[in-house]
C-alpha cells in the first residue's frame, strides 16, 4: 500500500470523526486492524493519533525500526505507556492545552484506559466516544485489499484441493487441520487466518470445533473451516465432507444448507438489508424444520480481521456495501449426529454476489 | 484439570472482589484468559459471572455443545448479545433488581459494553470497576500448570535442537520460521505460543521482527524467538546465533547480553522486586554503554497468556511471586549491524530462578 493511500485513508476517517462531532480536535485510534488501516503499522502495540495536524504513532521501543520502516515519515512516540505518551505529545504540540474534545474508539479502549485518559485530558466531558468510524470506511475494500483477498482465497481452494484426496478414515481431525495448514503455509500465505476446524463425527455439530485426536470413521460427516492470510488480509471458507457413502439424512441435510447458502448467495447484492440476506438463508433452514439448529449468524466481514463489519444475523442493522467482502455460511447442527457447514467469502456488487472461494460444493466423499 | 479446582479458583477471585468491595454482589469476569482459568471454557466469546450463587456462563450459540463439556455443570447463558444477557439473567435470578453493585474487570472491558452494563444496572454508581484480580491469582501457578508449561518448554527445546543443524546460509527467514512451527506441532505442541520472530543480520537489531524472504547471509546474527503452546499455557524462549565465524564484536556483544542474562536469572528469587531483577540486567548493559539499546522490559510472565503479569521493566510495581513463571529476556540491538536477545522460560521459588528452556545459550554458529 502506498503512502498516498494511507493519507487519503486518515483524511477520509477525520472528516468522519468531524462529521460526527465537530468539537473534536483529535482522535485517538486504539483498535490495531484500524491502525494498520490507517498507516499500514503491523505492530502488536499501536496507537494513532489524527487532528489537522500531522499525525502521530505512539508504540514501544521494540517496534521503533519496524515502524520507521511501514510508516515512514510519521512522527513516532516510542514509550512503554504508550496511550499517555501520545496524549502528552498531543498536548505539548497544541501549547499544553488543546482545545475541544479527544475522540475515542469506544469499543477499542478499556475503561482503565478512558479512566486514565480523562484524567489526561481534564474530565469525561473532554472525551467523545464514537464507534466504528474506521470499520465503517474498512467495509468497501479497495482494488488492493480486494487482490489480496482474493489471492488468500485461491491459496485456500489449491490448498485444500491438495490436501482432501489425502484424507482417509482414521486420520485424526488435529493431522487433518495440520497438513491443511502447512500446506497453506507452502503455498505461499503469510499465515493462517484462524485456528483451522477439522469436526468430523459428532464433532461436525460443533460450529468452533477444536481438531481433537478423534480418528475419522466410515459414515462421519467432517466439516472443514479454514483459511489464508496474504498481507494481513483473510479467507474463509467451509466445506463438509462424508467418509464412504452417505446416509440419506446426511444427503438431504447438505442439500438443504447448500441451497440456503446458494439462495443467500444470490440474495447477497449491495444494498440489500443485511437481516434479509440472512432471513434468506435462514427461511428455508427453518421451512425445513431446523430453526434451532442453526444457531449462529448467516456470515461477517473479511478484510484485515477475520471477522469484521458488517455482521450478518437475525439481528443486523444496515445494508451490505458495494464493493465488500464478505461470507455467507449458513449451517445446520444435530448434536450428536453431525453437522454441515458450506461456507464462502463472497464480492458484493451491484448483482449477485461472486464467491471468490470457489472449491467445489458437493458432498465429497473422502477415502 | 477437574472441576474442583476449577471451583477453588473462582472461590479465591469472588473472595478477592469482596475483599477490595464489599458492596460487590457480583463480579462480571469478560477477560478470555481469566474465563478460561476459572472454568476451562477455551471459546473465543464468553463471559462469566461469578457471585454468592452458581457461576452463569455466557457464549453463544456456536459454543453449546463445547461450553457443555468443558463446563459441565455450569449455568449456561446463549445468546449472541452475550454480555446483555447474562446481565438480564443474573437480574431475573435476583428478582429484578439486584443489591449492591457488580464489580467488572475494567481492563477488559470496552468503553462501550461499559455504558451499557451501566444502563443495564441503573447507572454507573451500580458498577464497580476492578483491575487484575484474577491476573493475580493467575502468578502463582498449581502443578498442574506448572506440568503444562514444563511439557511447552521441553516441545520448544527439542525442535529447536532439531531444526537447528539443517539451518545454513541461503535460507529465508521465513523458511526457518515455518520449519520450526511445524516441527514443534509435530512434537505434539497444541499450537505456537506466537507467531515465531527469525531476524537475520540487520532484522535481528529488530526486537519483534517478522520473518521476510531474506536470505541468512555469511556474518549473519539470527535471533530466534519461537515457543509451543501446550493445553492452553505457553513456552517463551529466544537464542541468537551466527552463520559463519562470528566477528569480535558478535563474541563481545554476546557475551554481554549472556551474562546480564544471567544475572538477571539469578537474581529472579520469589519476594524479589520486580525493578531489582530488571536493575540487574540493564545495569551491566547500560555499563557497557549500550543503555539505550535495551529498549524493552526485562521479561512477563507466561501462562495461559504469552504475555501476563507479572511483567518485569525499569518502572514494574511488586514482587515476583514464588511458583511462577515468568521470561529473562534482555536484549542489545544495533541498527543496521544486528542484536542479540537471550531468553529462557524460568520458574520462581526461594533460590535462584531454574530456567525451564534448557537449550544450550553459547553463540552457536549455523552452517
Amino acid at each position: 500500500m502506498s503512502s498516498p493511500e494511507y493519507h487519503g485513508r486518515r483524511a477520509r476517517a477525520w472528516a468522519e470523526v468531524l462529521e460526527r462531532d465537530p468539537a473534536a480536535s483529535a482522535f485517538l485510534v486504539t483498535g490495531l486492524a484500524n491502525v494498520r488501516y490507517l498507516c499500514g503499522f503491523t505492530g502488536s502495540s499501536g496507537v494513532l493519533l489524527l487532528s489537522d495536524a500531522d499525525p502521530l504513532l505512539g508504540t514501544d521501543g521494540r517496534y521503533l525500526v519496524q515502524a520507521g520502516q511501514q510508516c515512514p515519515g510519521l512522527d513516532l512516540v516510542l514509550d512503554r505507556q504508550t496511550l499517555a505518551a501520545v496524549v502528552a505529545r498531543w498536548k505539548s504540540r497544541t501549547g499544553g492545552s488543546p482545545q475541544g474534545r479527544l475522540a475515542l474508539e469506544s469499543a477499542h479502549l478499556s475503561v482503565a484506559d478512558y479512566v486514565a485518559l480523562a484524567d489526561a485530558v481534564g474530565g469525561v466531558e473532554r472525551l467523545s466516544p464514537l464507534m466504528g468510524v474506521v470499520e465503517g470506511l474498512r467495509a468497501a475494500k479497495d482494488e488492493g485489499e480486494m487482490t489480496l483477498i482474493r489471492t488468500a482465497c485461491a491459496i485456500s481452494d489449491a490448498a485444500l484441493s491438495r490436501v482432501v484426496p489425502s484424507i482417509r478414515a482414521g486420520q485424526t481431525e488435529r493431522d487433518i487441520a495440520r497438513l491443511l495448514e502447512s500446506t497453506m503455509l507452502a503455498l505461499g500465505a503469510d499465515g493462517i487466518s484462524f485456528s483451522t476446524i477439522v469436526g468430523a463425527g459428532p464433532n461436525s455439530a460443533i460450529p468452533h470445533h477444536e481438531p481433537t485426536h478423534r480418528p475419522l470413521a466410515e459414515g462421519d460427516l467432517v466439516v472443514i473451516d479454514f483459511g489464508a492470510e496474504v498481507g494481513g488480509y483473510h479467507a474463509d471458507e467451509t466445506r463438509t465432507f462424508v467418509v464412504g457413502s452417505p446416509a440419506d439424512w446426511q444427503v438431504e441435510l447438505h442439500a438443504l444448507v447448500l441451497s440456503a447458502q446458494e439462495q443467500a448467495r444470490h440474495a447477497a447484492t449491495a444494498g440489500t438489508d443485511l437481516v434479509d440476506v440472512d432471513r434468506c438463508a435462514r427461511g428455508l433452514i427453518a421451512d425445513a424444520g431446523h430453526a434451532e439448529r442453526f444457531d449462529h449468524g448467516l456470515g461477517h466481514g473479511v478484510g484485515l480481521e477475520i471477522h469484521e463489519a458488517p455482521f450478518l444475523g437475525p439481528h443486523a442493522l444496515g445494508m451490505l456495501a458495494g464493493d465488500s467482502a464478505v461470507t455467507v455460511e449458513p449451517g445446520v447442527y444435530l448434536p450428536g449426529r453431525g453437522g454441515v457447514r458450506i461456507e464462502d467469502t463472497v464480492a458484493i456488487s451491484d448483482g449477485p454476489s461472486v464467491p471468490i472461494t470457489a472449491t467445489d460444493r458437493g458432498l465429497t466423499v473422502l477415502g
